[in-house]
């Protein structure tokens, strides 16, 4: 892993260091208290890929990660922002955007070809960033996973034992073999659900939802579309991993 | 109002006073903090009736109350406790347990019978109590409601203008005239949801949900039977009733 640019956030006391571990961008973020007698836990931060266009919100999860003492730390997605495309995801994407634009159903096809490369490609990325996060000295576990891709925090959840916790937006599509792997899911879960998500169905989400194995696992449904997830579910988020992480 | 009995609860800053309306009963929790010059917004604990019985909880939620500087206040419903039975009421339960151990499908005319008769009755009666409590100089606006029987929050929410925020408890049949009455419900709801509750139909408290009119409303749904609403959600109540009523 290669620190690449570093700073400290105004006001906050919290350290930014941008990174790259082979072809992966990444962004580790931890809070001054963090030390190698008193490692941080980490959150993984999850988004829909893009790290230029979602760092307004990730650096804010983050500033909230570090508040409660956590470090938290981010990679670009495979085939998004600066990385090269693939192109069978592309051609899904544009598949995707087709069927609705034409007001048609989304089949399970275009999905399995939109999202199960992403979890293929994605999971052992994020293992390989989590094997080199937690080889530093102000990096402890456990682990917890926040955000989407809801697929991808699933795999992550089956396969990668040093994650206890995530908090999961149900806001994307979700190939019907993950309804499977979420069976197999039995950390402590958070599932966000915007009740009216223009990009995301209701009933799959909520089927979702009982389909995981967890004992615990809560979830909070609120109004609106998808980017409207209101701010006191980051407060919720945090609490949830103070009393699953500490 | 006439008080009955007071105490200081220990260990707590709490001043408990049971009264009585009429032939209604009840009980009062205010905090040392509320006084004339900073009187405490007030919370109404619904409940399921029988106030003896549910005391334990009752009490730990005007604790919980009392910490984040609000009154709290309950009443025992008409038919339940000391109070005098409904003929009526008792034959519907007879009939629901009866329908209940037939494993035979509760049909909407056994819980008109159960439920409709306590909302007429026991809304007319929280509103009356309502107005004695808000005379008290301790007492101040806005109010909140929290807890079952969720069709008497409903009503109450409709009716009541100086109910601002409801914590509302899907633990219970729901008469399908209530639905629409959901539909006319503008303040701010979090609705809690036991996933396996067995003695409440889950898609229709889904449906429930989905038909209050409150442009602000959030679910929590958590695992488990219909006492197994886990103590954080007590915090997260807490915490909405913060953002609503100061």
């Amino acid at each position: 892993m290669r620190f690449t640019a570093e700073q400290r956030l105004e006001d906050d006391d919290v350290f930014e260091r941008e990174f790259t571990l082979g072809e992966i961008p990444g962004i580790l973020w931890t809070p001054e208290s963090a030390s190698a007698s008193a490692p941080a836990p980490l959150i993984l931060l999850g988004h829909p890929g893009g790290l230029h266009k979602m760092y307004p919100r990730l650096v804010a999860r983050a500033r909230h990660c570090a508040a409660q003492g956590f470090a938290a730390a981010t990679i670009e997605l495979p085939g998004s922002g600066e990385r090269p495309r693939f192109a069978a995801v592309e051609q899904a994407r544009a598949d995707l955007r087709q069927a609705l634009r034409a007001g048609e159903p989304v089949n399970d096809e275009i999905v399995d070809r939109l999202i199960l490369p992403l979890v293929e490609n994605a999971v052992p990325e994020w293992r390989g960033v989590l094997d080199v996060l937690l080889s530093l000295p102000e990096i402890g576990g456990p682990v917890g996973y926040a955000g989407g891709v809801i697929s991808i925090g699933i795999r992550l959840a089956v396969v990668e034992p040093r994650i206890a916790a995530a908090v999961l937006f149900a806001g994307s599509f979700v190939p019907r073999a993950m309804f499977d792997e979420a069976r197999q899911v039995t950390i402590a879960l958070l599932v966000l659900l915007q009740w009216d998500d223009e990009g995301n169905d209701r009933q799959s989400a909520l089927d979702l939802f009982d389909a995981f194995g967890s004992k615990e696992k809560t979830l909070h449904a609120n109004m609106g579309g998808h980017t409207g997830v209101p701010q006191f579910e980051g407060d919720d988020g945090d609490r949830f991993f103070a009393r699953h992480l500490k």
